[in-house]
């Protein structure tokens, strides 16, 4: 069988790494180049180690040229804000791109202002791209040629809320999220927060009601529901590398059993690779979901109250897992090679 | 100056060590017995080698008229249900009594056994128990002998919520409590759930809306409230060894700004030695109470959402030193002593 | 192809959990018995949730006739005494037996009192297990149908020395060694030195000198060697959850260059897929092994002194991966399936 | 009484921020200054958070004669090569210095440049400190106005070595030592090596027989020793915040009983507060000495080696809790105020 040729565009940080692992594992996939800003030249294994004798392949310039010529699939690894300075080069080749910054996520200008604080280079492309999240859009991504990858964050509380906002069961202005989530979502580029002193044995909020996750979430919940959703969003850094958890209070508006509540969501899920509804009485928890691309799912039912708990890996499932499973469905293959 | 007698029954686990790494710095105790259920005869340091040279006294059995007898004050580290086996053959001596356990902290035998599954040993004594929350009981405190040392929970959550709910200003049937608790407050013992390869790296929910927990918070809160207040209360455990973090979703009664109601929480606090309200925009985190005894506790309004984040160590102001902080106002002392 | 039968005996630790992961992405194999001593009828992802949809099959019991009759391979990842109980029923059936535990490692029962101190109960039995370490003895692997698995210590640190104790480089009287081990190696069953709040930022040597792989790590390092070799081993627990780190301290015989000694081990290792030599001035590092196969090493010379380290994942290539590794070569497949 | 007026030059570090919590306990001291290179004009408690409520001053510019004029005591937290361009300015006030850099511990220029790879700028003053280990050098410091605080790992490795150097009993030219510290050694600025995902669930040896503190550990051991020694010294990052864990192999020179060992170092340290010999068996631990100015000292034999273990905390023994023990000896205090 052909090979499937496969570019990254900014490879070099913790999404880039997942993404070479993954494609390494991938029986289909060929890495044609791991394209970056600086460190042009070196063998991909001297920025990760860890590759060493897996992947000694030279990092390359951001040639666009020969890089679209190169490749049937590109990923881009690429900062918010860069992504969409480089992307709009890409897209004339007509290639499969699949962007793992937050810049195409958004459908209008407006929203994406109002998140990321700048103006959008590259609005009259916003409309083309398919929001990346297999279990909601399955068919669009298999149709179009530019997917933006979903966020860490709004991938496990959609998927946690999409059975119940697509049913009508939850109130929908009434939808509180806290979030847990390890240190490598900030990046590979040292900071003060992600400093091991300041976040070993700590815990803190940030960006509270005020991140830029939020309006990407009430973008793709209102889809769902099929009516505005609200959400009041609170991350908070744990001391772990990897993991999100998210804890997710909502409001029936009808009175469900337990046992009615799983059955809707067994069923939605029954033929989802990577969504495992767990049982009655069973709680996510991060390690089981750690270094795969499952998202688990967990509910409680107290009073009128439904207690929706998801936990994922932040970087398979909440980025370079899903940014693969995005490509085998863009290109028509088992979604989960590579995955398993 | 006379020296307090200060006896601790139950000094072998956690929060033994942390009562008497505060004790020893309290310029009025005298430490007179260290009793524990095993190991008597061995010295202090030996079951805590931190304490080698600091604390090398012997631990003795739990003799109650010896030990009765050399106090002032006596301290109880025992675990629920024990507690209230042993306390009743304290109480005929007449001495101040604090209890780490949450034996005496539900006013009726009925929340008692709603909240831990057994009957209550003890019920006609559960009166006696002043609810040992010095930021909202202190006058009571003073005048008794005997106290019920909050949970570790409980405190973070009251001292975040008392001046709201106090005012008036928010809904007392929508409270929801997302905390994240370190794993020393589990325990001394090792299980499972605490064993180092199951817990590093991973985020875990556990009795989601049925931590016994809620009903104490929900007893206090009510009498803080004077009506009826409803809590969900949602723990998780993280991977650091000490800490707990409170993020409190609730909704306001009226309009306030944030300037109006950190206002109201400076001036609620503006005499406690103990609670920090941060300024605006500042989020609590962990490292900046651990060893302390201080509550810190922000604030973010969101449209007619109101979240509270406090922090506090689990085993200092969730546990033995505010132990000491009540022991401090029942014999009429400067309540820092030792503290600070 | 035809698939190979594997089955094992002990399934339910951490090694039978990494066995399990690493045999499921094997493309030659068909798990036929995953036995335990306790809670056989559960499915195998209840025991590991993160295997749920992976491996839910069924928890056998020990039935030896049943499981030696379905099975080509059997693996024992029962704890040290209980494997030389349970093997020798087994061995009749001549199948391929790779034992995990301590029990088949030593040439003698005196060095197995010396080590366990407790009688051998199979002594017989002893000289038909090969040393499962395929990178020095590849070819009795392959011609034996019985392997003990090396320990995790005596793996990272036996790699390292290899190729100076062969070519007779550095004194054999004067090896010291200092490793460092992430908690898992203890294994699952929950132990106060393996409790968070006992292990969390902390370390501590352990078993100083009186280690029981050390006996392990003289007799094979004797016999690369081709004399005695005296080892002083200090192993010390480190707060991660996975990984060794060996630091090894020995003295050259004769001078040599840096270069001269980078070139004995690229030439040494050249072929083998799981031994990576770093570059002059490069250091391994455990982050850059974990989850793999691999064992990093590093040298640096100070005068007379040549220091060596190496690095491992103590599960897999310290225990599950390299089992595998030794199924591979004992049934003539490419060593490297499942593991890359 | 009178208090001593104290001032940090240098105090928006992780030591400056542990010299103010010392000092803050200290019955006797005033802080005057917390001067800062960057940042002045900010309460204290705005750096570090922890301190609200408890240090708010105001931090100040380094304005050399207001801060010396004002102060008894002026220590020194600024960075290696920093420090000696600004203590020159503070000398001829001839108050107390105490300098927590590397700049003044080596005796000699030639030394330093070895070293540390610069000129050194006021090598003239070089022969006026005193080595700040008070065990070592008590006498010196009682009558020196400038003290150079040792290094974190030379403190835990000097003490280790003392008796047994002095009494002549281990070989001087074949000591090695394998360090492993916290990570908060590696100062308060971001760095990769110090980023949470890249130190968590890691270890890995630097600057392996390289380390700036070898020739500091030499110079002072050959003192104790009355001969040269040789040090090759490995130094690890370990993934926990606080702690340094020394393990020291050496030769004995003649041979010695446990107990006669024993007995060496407790007559040697029995009235040293905060040196704390463990009893035979007993093997120091990290957690046992964090967060308090102990060292504490294991010790092994095994045939001719003498393995010897210490732990220290290295912001408080390893740093600012050494600091101000050489101010109480340098002020003729008792040496333990503000350090138990």
């Amino acid at each position: 069988m052909n090979k499937i040729n496969v570019s990254i565009v900014g490879a070099s940080g913790y999404t880039g790494l997942e993404l070479v692992k993954v494609l390494l594992k991938h029986p289909r996939v060929m890495i044609r180049n791991l394209a970056v800003r600086t460190d042009a030249g070196k063998p991909y294994s001297e920025l990760f180690p860890i590759l060493k004798g897996q992947c000694d392949q030279k990092c390359v310039d951001i040639d666009v040229e020969k890089i679209a010529n190169a490749s049937d699939v590109i990923f881009f690894g690429l900062p918010h804000k860069t992504s969409m300075e480089i992307i709009p080069q890409f897209l004339k080749f007509g290639k499969k791109i699949i962007d793992l910054s937050a810049d195409y996520r958004l459908d209008t200008e407006k929203r994406y202002i109002n998140a990321y604080g700048v103006k959008h280079l590259d609005k009259g492309n916003l409309p083309a791209f398919v929001y990346g999240l297999p279990e909601f859009n399955r068919e669009k991504i298999r149709q179009t040629n530019t997917v933006a990858n979903p966020g860490c964050f709004p991938t496990g509380i959609a998927l946690a809320l999409m059975p119940v906002l697509q049913a009508g069961l939850i109130e929908t202005e009434t939808i509180l999220v806290d979030s847990k989530t390890g240190i490598s979502g900030g990046g590979k580029t040292p900071k003060p927060a992600f400093h091991f002193p300041e976040c070993n044995e700590n815990v803190a909020a940030y960006k509270v009601a005020s991140h830029q996750h939020e309006p990407e979430m009430e973008q793709e919940l209102s889809k769902m529901a099929g009516k505005p959703v609200d959400i009041v969003f609170v991350p908070h850094l744990v001391p772990m590398t990897r993991g999100i958890y998210n804890t997710i209070y909502t409001r029936l508006t009808k009175s469900v059993t337990a046992a009615e509540l799983h059955n809707l969501y067994r069923k939605w899920y029954q033929d989802e690779p990577f969504v495992r509804v767990l049982e009655k009485g069973q709680i996510p928890e991060n390690k089981h979901v750690a270094g795969t691309n499952f998202c688990d799912i967990g509910m409680v039912i107290s009073g009128q109250r439904l207690i929706l708990m998801s936990a994922i890996d932040n970087l398979i499932k909440g980025a370079s897992g899903q940014a693969v499973q995005n490509m085998n469905v863009m290109m028509g293959l088992d979604e989960t090679l590579g995955l398993n």
